[in-house]
C-alpha cells in the first residue's frame, strides 16, 4: 500500500498538460536518441514515454495503431510491400500483418532501443516483430525511404511529435522520397497531430503532399493520451481513393477499425476542413 | 510579467488529470447548488469550471454545444418548442435559435447564478438568452420535465456529471418523464460521457432510454477539455430517425457540425458499440 501518490505529467503544449497516476516506473534509460521509459498507470495500464512524451499505453494503443495502418492498407487493393518508418513498438506492423496480402513488412526505425524495450514490456503491441514477413531494419528512416525507390505499395510513418528525430519526417522532401520509394499504385498515411493544437503543422504538411501526390486527404481518430483526443493523419495516394475495399475479412477482432469508421473518419468538421482548404 | 506559473488542474478521473496554464481568476463564489469559478486560460481562452469540473471553453464550446444541440434539431422535422434541461451558460439555446422552426425555447437551469455570470463573462456563449422567444425557468430541471407533459418536439439535457446535483438527470425516472414531456413526434439528446472511461454509465444510460423508447442511438464528438477528448451523447426517439433533413441553411457558420458530420458521429468504433449491444 503506498503512501504517496505518483504522477505522471507530460507538458502537451506550452500550457496544456496530461496527469496519469503511476504505480510506479518499469523501465528508464537514455538511449542514444532520446529518453525512453515504461510506467505503470492506474487509468491506461503500462505506458511507452519518449522525451517525455506519452507514445502509447496498453489501454489505448489500439485507436492509434489500428487507423495508422488499416485505413491506408485497406485503401491499396493488394498491399504486398509494406514499410513502416518509426513505430518501433511495432503495433503498426502488428496492424499490417493482418492483411494476407502482406509478403514482406519492413520496419525501419532508428533507435533499436524502442524494439527491444517493446518486446520486453509490450509483448501485446510488439507481436508481430518475430513474424518472418518482417523485416526489422535500424536505421534512419529518412535514408532507408531514400534508397529504397520503387519496392513499397503502402508506406507507413509512424513518428514521435515534429521535434528532435522526427524534424525530417514532416519535410516535403521526405514527402518526395515517398512517393519515389512507391511503386506506380502506391499510398502512404503518417500521423500529423492534433487539429485543435497543431493548426500550422496540419496545414503545411498538407500542403507540402498536396504539392508531391496528386491525391492528398486528411482523416481523425480519437487518442485519449494524445494531446486534445483528436489526432489527424495525413494520406497521400498515387492512384488509390481512400475507399475501404471488400476486404471485411481482414477486419475480424478489430475494436476500433471497421469499413463504416473508416468511411467516417474522412468526414471532417468545418473548422479542420477549413485547415487544410488549399 | 509573472514570477510564477498558474495551473488549474481537473481531476477528470481518480487517476487522470488535465491540467491548463492560466493568468488568472475572473469569478468564484459557491452558488447554492455548487463551485463557479470563471479562469482564464492560456491554451483556450477563458474557462467555466463547476465544482471542480471544467464546464466549456471559449475555444471549444462550439464542439458541445454545435452538437448536442444541431443532432437533434435537425432530426425532427418542424422543431417548434424545444426545452433545454441545464445548460445555464446558453450556448444550447444559442444553437437551438438558429433553426428558424422555433417559435419557444425554455431553459430549466436550477442554478441562476450560472446563468448571470455566463451573461457577465461569455456573452458570445450566451448571446441567445436575450432572444424574445427564450423563457428561462430558474428551476429544478427534473420538476420541470414532469410538470409538462406533451409539450416539446425537442428536449435537450446539458448537464454536468452524474454526480451531486446532475444524479436524477441519469436515471430511467428522469427519461420516462422526457417521454411524457415530449409531443407524440418527440425526441430528445444528452450529454452521456466518455467511452473510454464511462463505460458503466454508458451501457446504463443506453438500456434505461432503450426501455423507455422505440428508438435509442449513441452518438459522438470530439470534445477537447472533457476526459478523454471522446464525448458521447444518447438520443432517444419516438418516431424520427436521426438523418439530417434538408435543411442546409441551419447550418451556416457552424463550425463542428454538417450534415456529413452528423451521420458520421453516430459510425461507432466496434469497441464502442460493443458497450451499448443489447
Amino acid at each position: 500500500m503506498a503512501n504517496i501518490e505518483l504522477w505522471f505529467t507530460e507538458r502537451q503544449t506550452d500550457n496544456l498538460t496530461i496527469g496519469l497516476r503511476v504505480t510506479g516506473t518499469v523501465h528508464s534509460e537514455q538511449t542514444r536518441y532520446q529518453g525512453l521509459d515504461v510506467v505503470e498507470t492506474v487509468e491506461y495500464g503500462r505506458m511507452l514515454v519518449l522525451d517525455g512524451c506519452i507514445m502509447t499505453t496498453d489501454m489505448d494503443e489500439f485507436v492509434y495503431h489500428e487507423m495508422l495502418a488499416h485505413v491506408a492498407m485497406h485503401t491499396h487493393p493488394n498491399p504486398q510491400h509494406v514499410l513502416v518508418v518509426g513505430g518501433g513498438d511495432g503495433g503498426v506492423i502488428r496492424e499490417v500483418l493482418k492483411h494476407p496480402s502482406v509478403e514482406r513488412a519492413v520496419l525501419a526505425e532508428i533507435d533499436e532501443r524502442v524494439i527491444e524495450v517493446s518486446k520486453r514490456y509490450f509483448p501485446n503491441i510488439a507481436s508481430g516483430l518475430a513474424d518472418p514477413r518482417v523485416d526489422i531494419q535500424v536505421v534512419d528512416g529518412i535514408r532507408y525511404v531514400e534508397e529504397h525507390p520503387g519496392e513499397f505499395d503502402v508506406i507507413l510513418v509512424d513518428s514521435t511529435d515534429p521535434v528532435g528525430p522526427a524534424v525530417g519526417l514532416f519535410s516535403r522532401a521526405f514527402y518526395q522520397s515517398v512517393f519515389r520509394a512507391l511503386r506506380d499504385d502506391g499510398l502512404f498515411a503518417a500521423q500529423t497531430e492534433s487539429p485543435f493544437v497543431n493548426q500550422d503543422l496540419i496545414r503545411r504538411v498538407f500542403a507540402d503532399v498536396r504539392a508531391v501526390f496528386p491525391q492528398v486527404y486528411l482523416y481523425l481518430a480519437y487518442v485519449p493520451t494524445y494531446p486534445t483526443g483528436m489526432w489527424s493523419f495525413t494520406l497521400g495516394s498515387k492512384r488509390h481513393q481512400p475507399l475501404p475495399g471488400p476486404q471485411a475479412a481482414r477486419t475480424a477482432g478489430l475494436r476500433y477499425y471497421s469499413p463504416e469508421v473508416h468511411r467516417a473518419a474522412f468526414v471532417l468538421p468545418p473548422f479542420v476542413q477549413e485547415l487544410i482548404r488549399g
